[in-house]
Parts: C-alpha cells; structure tokens; sequence
C-alpha cells in the first residue's frame, strides 16, 4: 500500500527542522499567526474559486506520526526529545477561513491558521499543497461550466491527472460546476456521480462495429453511448449507431448517445446531428471529448455546434496552461508581535498582523463591488489599494459581509463537511454576484483588493521601523 | 483516511461499464494484447524518460475490490454476477516493458499487457496515470540535469504540486536526476534523501535577523543554510550570515551555505560569493530557489553565476509547461486477430499486432541510432519511418538491443525492486548514448522510430481491409 493512515511525514524536510530549532528552544508554546493568500489569478482571469478546505480539515486530523515516521526520523538524525514530543503530535490551533466554493481574490488572507509555532509550521506544506491544487482545478473548471451554459460537462481526465493529483482533481472539477466524472474512486470517495461511455477497444475486440455496437446496447438499453469514429465517422460510425438505435426503439430500448472523438467536432457534430435527426432520432445526444478546453467549448458553441455534453480531461485535470496556483502560507504575528517580509521583489511583501476580509456589495444588484482586509476588531471606513497607484474607496455606507470564519477549534472541525454538490452550488450562487467584466476571459478587470485605516497604519509602521 | 489498500475503483468508469459487458458476454477469457505508447514528446524536447514502472507493479497488485468498493458498484447498478466476479478480481496477466529510466520516444509500444479482456481493460486508467506522469517529471528533471552539471539539484515541489501528485512527482525527479527532495513522505517512502534550509518565518520569529541565524545554527553547527533575503540580502542578510559563519568557526562549526530566494539571482550570486570569499569563507554553498526552471538554470550558469545548489519548485513538480504526456493504451490484438484504429486524424491511427522493439547502436560511439518496432517472432533488416516522407534505414549489419522484457507473469513481478538511485544511474547511462542533437532545447533532432518489414505488410493488410 502507497497510503498511510498518519501523514505528519506529508511535509517539507525544512518544517520539521525548525519545528526540532523551536522546540530545542524551548519555544513549543509560542502563539504564531500565519496566512494563506495567493498572488496572482491563474488563467489570465479575474477570480479564483476557493477549494480544498473539507480535505484540507480531515488531513489535518490525520497529520500525526506513528512509530514507522518517528524511527524513520530518528534514523535520518532529528532529535530524541523532539520525535518524543512528535509521537503525541496533534494540531491543536485555530483555522479561520472563507468558505469552500467562495470567489477570491489575490492578496486576500484566505485561510488563517493560529497555533503554537511548531504546529502551525507543520502543516504548512499539507495546507499548500491541498489548497493551490483544488482552487486551481475549481476554477478551471468554473471557466468551462460558464461557457458551456446548461449543457453536461464530464471530467475525463484520469489518465492524464498528475499521479494521484486525479482523486483531488476529480473533486474540485465538481465543485467548479462539472456534472459527472470518470474517476470511480473520487466518485465513491466524495459521494458524486461517476459515467462514462466505451473505448476504442470495446469497437476493436469485436469482427466489426455494427457488432460491437449491438453488443453493448444488448446490456445497456437505455444508457448506451456508441463511440462512433474508430473507422469513419460520417461513412460508417453514424450510420451503425443509426441502425442500432432503430433495433433499439423495436425492442423498447433507446440509445443514449454518440461520441465523437476526433476529427473538426463542430462540422461532424452538425452532420451526426442532421442525420440522426433525420432518421427520427432528435433524442440521441451527442458527446464530445479530445483535448478540450474552455476555449474551445466556446468556439464550438459559437459556430452552434449541436453539443449536449463535453467530455474534458486533461486541460482540466491538470489546470493547462497554469498548473499550480502560487499561494503561499506566511507568518503575520509572533505572539503579540505583528510581523512582515519585504524581500528583494516588492510583490513578495506580505501583510502583517491578523486579518480578515470585508466584501462590498452592491445593494441593488447584489454585485460584489471590492474587498477590503483589515485587523480584527476594526471596521474600515475607507480602502486603500494595495499595489499600483494610490486610491482610496469610501465603504462607510456601502453593505458588507465578514467572509472568514472560524473553522476549526483546538484542532476540531467546527463547520459540518458538507457535500460536494452543496459546495458546488455555493459557487455557482457567488459566481453570479462577480461581474461579467471580473469573468470574461480576455483582459478581465482588475477587482479592487485593499487594505483598510488600520491595517495601513501597522505596515506603514513595521516598514518605517525595516 | 483518504486512500486505501484496494483500489480497483481507481479506474474510469467506462473501464467497469466494458468489463461488465465482456463478462455478461461470456468473453472473460477471450486473450488481448494492449500497447501503451505516446505521440509526442513534452517540453519541444526530442525524448523521454521512462519512469513508473515499479510503482505501477506495485499497484496492479492492489488493484482489487473489497466488499466496500463491491457494495459500491452494486449500488450504482453494476450486475450481481460481475461483483462477484470483482471480489476475486486480480491481475494475473503478463506486462511486457522497458526498463524504467530508459529513453524512449514518441509511438513506441513501450509497455504491452497480455491477459484476458476484462484486466487488460481495468487496469488501463492505472497505467496510463502512473506513467504518463512520473515519464513526464523524469524527463522534466533530466533536462535539468543536463544543464546543472555536477550541481546540487533539489525538489522544493511539494506545496505547489498537484496535490498527492507530488509523492509521484519527486520519485521521478529523483530518476531523472535530482540528488534530494523536501518532501519527507516520498524520501521515508522511496528511501531517498531529504534536505531542506530554513523559512522566512524562522526569521521573522526572532527579533532580529542576526538573532534567527544565531538560534538555527546553535541547533544545525554543521548543516545550516541561512536565508538572506527576508529584509535586504546585500546589506543585512548577507552581513549577518558571514558573522554568524565566524562565530561558528570559532566554536568549531562550519556554515554550509546561504540561498537566495528572490531578486537578480545571477547578480546576488556574484556579490554573495565576492563577500563570502573576502571573508574567507570559501567553504560557504550559495544555494538559489525561485521560478526556475531548465531555461533559467541554463542561463544563470551561462552568466557565470557561482551556484552551488538549485532549489527547483513548480516548474519540476507539474512539468511546466506541458502538463501531461499524452500516452494512450490501444488495442493491438484479440485472440488471434491483430487490430488497428484508423480514426479522424492519421495522426491517431495505432499500430497493430504483439511488438517489440530493437534498439539499433553505432558500434563506434555507443549512441543511439534508431529504433525499429518489429512483431514478435521477427528481426527486421530494414526499418521504414512510420509517418511523414517514406524513407527506409537497412539494419541488417547494425549492432542491436531489444529493449522491452518480460516484467510480469501471470500477475507477478518478475524484475527485482530496483531503487530509485539505481533507476536514475542507468537513465544518466542511457541519456550519454543520445546524441547531443537529439538532446537540444531548440528544435531537436528527430530520433528515427520506425517499423519493420512484418508489421509493414500487416499494417498495410489491415489499411486495405478496412
């Protein structure tokens, strides 16, 4: 077996050094404060979904070390009385977070994570890894779900998933609004629907289409989707699958669909769909898959391609042309000190203090207008702009929302595991308040992240004192 | 937890939809012969490195269904009779491979599984998961390695890896040639080395700049790499590293080296190395990290930037900017019957029959000359190019190899569980015999992969039948 039931060993080689440097130090008990916000929209776009948060709050639960980690880590040099103090190892700290499905924005601190130092140091590799994989994927898949309006989006993408990327992929492409996936596994594992249609294969180990074809549908008479371009499409796929649909409808079944996997998909899916149509057959469905993306969803729906359902697997699973996005976890407080990093890039700076997020919106149209961050226990009356040009936004009269809250308690999950459909649902009802201009594809607009009185007073106040 | 020892659902659901179909069929026993080859190599690079194997060894043989995953199918529909027959599903077909960390190119039949329809077919999504990715890392790593030279190569890719892609993800840097990893949970699992320096969190913990080296290295004396960049590299962090590198050579330690993790790093580099050496402190490592990637390693040695060691992230871990190696798994044989698709696109026709491949070798130089697919039974004396212009190659009194062995049989591992150095020294072996045209960033030499005389007459034999 590959999986264990601790991961404490999920983490970078340097998490467990200085957790053994703070632990020899005698400061196991420091109160630290870290957060974990991303900096740049993938995609080219203008927003990315938040995933990853369920997982992220069970595999902390299991970030413990058994017997086999900690022999392990004696053998590789760490310290006795620090693998003692690792075998009753348990996050214990406080997680505040947005909720899973919630547009966000670059900047924001979106998970905070409040601990003594050496748990809130362990987990930061687990935290990242979990939460750049799952928002990425959410949010490619969110672009495809826009563009492909109301029609079946399938994630197909296992064989192409980055090793066991694909379980987590899975998860976050339902989440980001695809319909069903391939993925057995996450299907079972998260409790979504997994479909699927027929290889190349299936057509190829019989002596000829129209066989196999009748085959298939012998077992499956009312869910069959004929792959229909191993030899000829237009010549010989189409007219099989038309033939078998009539046995079909004579022996009470109906054939599902036809599957289109090569070839100009918008001139054959017109073809397929005219001569189906004229046939009778205005029921069958027609799917397509290879090497799609929201691009070409678009493309093809523009030039009114009769598609009911597109198949997706790589672009998607993998995050073509990003993937990974680059959020990362730093530390805002040290016990009672606020802290920041100013570094040798000024993109690299990080905001100090413990923060949370106001969302602005628009009374009349529910539109999300701008974020603001500022410290607990303040309430901005005005924004100021991160990066750029100087620019204030007035929110004294505007509606707001708090959107971080507290999520795990003393290492307790706080907030219940809901299902990936209810997650999936509070994206879509969020996505609907981010405006056309955040969301379309070219040049989207820049949504307004700033920072407010308060907050702008402490960095101005460490970077004075740098 | 969120694996677990079966995993028989680890699978496209179109794999069960079929298997179940050859099983109500009464084809269970009917023999097949599936190829996995890939079309196009990533990077714009001229091969691949072959890496999964093992690992995939490993998995088929934990490719099976509990009566969780049973209770499962049931519940979705899947027949009674074909569960039952699931419960005491296990491979025990034969693989047919190269060996892992070979060099390998595009449309070869690197691996060939022979066994009955049913696991042939379920272990398709599998396979081509597992090796798609970990060949794809491998040959992201190699390029690496073939531009850092003798440098320090180390995988810092955990928190921006595809989730538990990553576990993956740093065995196959490891093959293609990457002395460590931060990622504790591959090396404990792979038994490799993890390294790793220290984070900004670490400094921004103390007070002081100074204050943070000082702690770390009362704890490391011997194998401290000290972070220079978290305020001002050049007028603080460097300063302060080299006082702390005298106060340790005053109580008998030594600093092993600084890294640089942001701005100019050819220009830091030099300034770093003439500052550290002023000193005397020669010994010191520079060790470097952010956004790099094959490119930007090649251009900082070209720039003579005195870099010991690169800390490789993103762009290793998710293979930037490909993604995924686009292998597929195809039908060549049923029974007694060779098979082909022709498909839409030419590009996507497959070859047909059991085949192996014979490596052909300049008997001077030792390197690669071409490779011929032959059907089993035959040694060709004269190789034609697959696709493109028709060209011939007479091999006749070439020195060759066949590359592809008998891995498994009947559901065994017949190869010993090489480990993971001994996989990465017989790729670096392999990668000398390719020529340094094929091995080129910009536009490779194409390395001739052609197809001998029996396969030419069957191919040609099944096109005029179809």
């Amino acid at each position: 077996m590959i999986f264990k039931k601790n991961i404490g060993l999920y983490t970078d080689h340097y998490e467990l050094t200085m957790a053994q440097g703070y632990f020899l130090s005698g400061l196991q008990n420091k109160i630290a404060s870290f957060d974990y916000f991303f900096r740049k929209n993938p995609f080219k776009g203008g927003y990315v979904v938040f995933a990853g948060l369920s997982d992220l709050i069970d595999l902390i639960d299991d970030f413990k070390f058994d017997d086999e980690d900690c022999n392990y880590l004696e053998n590789i040099g760490f310290d006795k009385n620090f693998i003692y103090y690792l075998k009753d190892f348990k996050f214990s700290g406080d997680l505040f977070s947005v909720r899973e499905g919630e547009i966000v924005f670059p900047n924001e601190s979106i998970i905070r994570v409040e601990g003594n130092i050496i748990e809130t140091q362990l987990i930061e590799s687990l935290l990242l890894n979990i939460i750049n994989f799952q928002s990425l994927i959410a949010t490619k898949a969110a672009r495809m779900r826009l563009v492909a309006g109301e029609r079946q989006l399938v994630d197909f993408g296992l064989r192409r998933a980055q090793g066991f990327g694909s379980i987590h992929a899975s998860r976050a492409a339902m989440i980001g609004g695809f319909n069903s996936t391939s993925n057995v596994y996450s299907a079972c594992r998260y409790g979504f629907e997994s479909t699927g249609t027929m290889a190349h294969s299936w057509i190829q180990t019989y002596n000829d289409e129209i066989d196999a074809f009748r085959e298939f549908v012998r077992f499956y008479p009312t869910s069959s989707i004929l792959l229909v371009d191993t030899f000829d499409t237009i010549k010989k796929g189409i007219p099989n699958a038309i033939k078998i649909a009539k046995e079909l409808e004579e022996l009470g079944g109906k054939l599902q669909g036809i599957r289109l996997d090569s070839g100009d998909l918008a001139f054959l899916s017109k073809t397929a769909r005219k001569m189906l149509d004229e046939e009778g057959l205005e029921y069958v469905k027609i799917v397509v898959s290879n090497q799609l993306d929201e691009h070409l969803i678009r493309s093809l729906l523009q030039q009114n391609a009769p598609i009911d359902a597109f198949g997706v697997g790589t672009s998607l699973v993998i995050g073509k042309d990003e993937g990974a996005l680059d959020g990362v976890y730093k530390l805002a407080q040290i016990g009672d000190r606020p802290t920041m990093k100013i570094s040798e890039n000024i993109s690299k700076m990080t905001l100090p203090g413990k923060k949370k997020i106001y969302r602005y919106v628009d009374s009349t149209t529910n539109t999300f207008l701008l974020d603001g961050i500022e410290l607990t226990g303040f309430k901005p009356d005005k924004i100021y702009k991160i990066q750029g040009v100087n620019k204030e936004y007035i929110t004294r009269n505007l509606k707001s929302e708090e959107i971080v809250t507290k999520v795990m308690e003393r290492g307790k999950r706080l907030i219940p595991n809901l299902s990936v459909h209810d997650i999936a649902s509070f994206s879509q009802l969020r996505l609907k308040q981010v405006t056309e201009e955040t969301k379309r594809f070219e040049n989207p607009h820049t949504y307004v992240v700033g920072i407010g009185n308060e907050l702008k007073k402490l960095q101005d106040k460490l970077k004075e004192e740098i």
